[in-house]
């Protein structure tokens, strides 16, 4: 196994970041959203940089930006790469990280030669910060979206994406063209967007696995009654009741221990009024576990919690369950590889689950998938604050760099 | 003091609390808002009974509908009645028994003749259940209403107060004629609308005081944070605040004891989104207590247990004080003969506040004020089946007639 760690031109790396950053920053505040003009400011940026390191540009059905290193062998490919788009108020490095430091890492393997081909990717969609719709951009490389989701997808001014596409030259009717069977392998660099690797390193991190979610919706029924005639021992409250419940499922998480999550980010209640004690009660839970088992534990704490609380209170629960996302594990030969790699840049990395959601996980369906993280300063994401010292930035890419040689060796 | 029963006649009493009931009843749910068609019908209805009784009627500026009884003594009058207007779903006694009782009650006394001048009213609105303003009819009477307030209000269709009652043949310039200075002395019956004297008894209270309320509106702001990549621990969660909070402010109320309330009735966070930690939450507060000291006590021990689950959790809070209303105590002469009325009934009446708002409260400001109470069935009111024994209802409007006997001799 080679441990020659290649080399990446880390002063244009961080010039790259810098440029791609500009695009959608307006009045101090940086959002570059699915089909946007900033989108495709970024786009247009992101492939000359793919030219300018030699390698063959491609722009597929949905607006996925490739860039592509021949190998001597052909065959199957090795993909790296991350999303262009950004939320609301977003940083520089969620995504753009990934994506830059993949064209970096191609740029410097060209130099060396690689017998598998390698390619870059820039997904065009990934936060589901605009549409109806989320990762976009790798779901349609695995195959996974349809025209009627182009037309049915709408953002907050009813625009369909659909419509979007058009708007940018893109046929939504042949959204299935960007589907892909050719790739084996996909490695992506991110950041941690958590505190762990800042506060307690190492400077790098091998993804272990991606957390899956539970998205739940509680709906707590009692009595409404008047807030000024009805004693406070005889309220059927269904706020007090989602009180109760709330932290108790905080207590679940934090008993649970990390990387347990749980968060109620929605709540509604009925009548609403100053005056009325409330009927009912709605709200969110997120809950998240990087261990499949864990992650089911946790859901069936929480429904148990929610119903205990009910019981006590002379309440009625209904919960229903709106999404469920599996856990998905990387895949334990790239991670070897990958482990490898940071070692060859004089790190043992640090074995982690992403706690946040990834392209990676939905190129895991067709591929074998694996994650570098550098550290986020503060664990601060998806923030215009979003940081990571320049100098974790470039031993990250190299050690991307690194990797990618060694797979397509 | 004379101890002699006045008698009313039951069996219209009955019926015409029936009768005015199916004035808004709609597909099963009655509704009488201030100046609609249902409230038109009412006026109607309850000028006819006025006239049937031998009264004088009279429709003042803002649609009150007056019923006098004239004195042989002339001077300063006394008024008994209540509001003609209901909540959305209201039921068929809350603000009717009184106005309704008040005209049997003043039939009655026509045969008996009385010294002293007595009217009955009908106030046009206290529910503040259309438009945006409370107390319309009462308000009007103690001069408290300007014809800028009733442009200003709006109904949900965003139609102003002025221009309904201008669709009434009622002209909004004119509303501070329906201002008088010569009522001495107000007396109301009402439903209890809480629990007490239908499962405690006795069968009539005589009211101490009308609750007092404080409104407040807290803000609480926290981080809000990515609900993956954030550890519990980390958390400075706005909304889970707040629920510690608002199991907090239940505590304070419970341990005050009867009858100190405090209700939460409507919540927001933001930025309300599934998988965001909120930042910021807010919540309306309604605390009542009908001992003014303790009203005040009340108030300041949620804003320090606030203040205190903030400063455990890291949060900021920002308590804005939204509208105070003192507590109104009645007239202990006034109250003195209602006592006298109600065991002219055989019943020794209970000593109890008013948790509920009245239009008492406003009268108050210009008149010795009291206030007789029924039990509620199981406390329920501002409901369809709101219900009171007829009996109970008939007893109650026999210590009115008496107590305004008693009052105009």
């Amino acid at each position: 196994v080679s441990t020659l760690l290649v080399e990446v031109d880390g002063a244009r790396l961080l010039q790259r970041l810098e440029a791609l950053g500009r695009c959608g920053l307006r009045s101090g505040e940086r959002y570059r959203a699915l089909y946007d003009d900033a989108w495709v400011e970024a786009t247009a940026v992101v492939a000359s940089w793919i030219e300018e390191a030699g390698l063959r540009v491609r722009r597929d059905a949905v607006g996925n930006v490739w860039g592509r290193l021949e190998g001597t062998a052909g065959g199957r490919v090795i993909v790296t790469g991350s999303h262009i788009d950004t939320v609301r108020g977003g940083g520089t490095l969620d995504g753009a990280l990934g994506l830059v430091g993949g064209i970096e890492a191609l740029a410097a393997l060209r130099w060396i030669g690689v017998r598998r081909t390698v390619e870059t990717v820039a997904f065009c969609e990934e936060e589901g910060s605009r549409f109806d719709t989320q990762f976009w951009g790798s779901r349609a490389v695995i195959g996974d979206i349809t025209p009627e989701e182009a037309e049915r997808s709408r953002d907050g001014d009813g625009t369909t994406l659909a419509a979007a596409m058009r708007a940018r030259d893109l046929d939504p009717a042949r959204v299935r063209e960007a589907a892909r069977d050719d790739i084996d392998t996909f490695v992506e660099l991110h950041i941690e967007q958590g505190p762990f690797l800042d506060e307690e390193g190492p400077r790098l991190a091998v993804v272990t696995a991606i957390a899956g979610t539970a998205h739940l919706e509680v709906e707590v029924r009692g009595v409404p009654d008047h807030a000024g005639t009805t004693p406070m021992s005889r309220r059927r409250d269904a706020l007090r009741g989602a009180a109760a419940m709330m932290e108790a499922i905080a207590a679940v998480a934090r008993d649970q221990g990390d990387p347990a999550v749980a968060t109620v980010g929605r709540i509604s209640v009925e009548p609403s009024q100053v005056n009325v004690v409330p009927g009912v009660a709605r709200f969110s839970v997120d809950a998240r576990h990087s261990v499949e088992a864990e992650r089911r534990r946790l859901a069936a704490a929480i429904v148990q919690a929610c119903e205990r609380v009910a019981a006590e209170r002379g309440l009625a629960v209904h919960i229903t369950p709106l999404r469920e996302r599996e856990v998905v594990p990387t895949d334990e030969r790239v991670s070897a590889v990958l482990r490898d790699a940071c070692r060859a840049a004089d790190i043992e990395p640090r074995p982690m689950p992403s706690a946040a959601l990834q392209d990676s996980q939905i190129m895991a369906v067709r591929s074998a998938m694996g994650m570098i993280f550098v550290p986020s300063i503060g664990g601060r994401s998806h923030r215009m604050d979003e940081a990571t010292k320049p100098e974790d930035i470039v031993l990250g890419t190299r050690a991307l760099a690194t990797a990618l040689a060694m797979l397509a060796r």
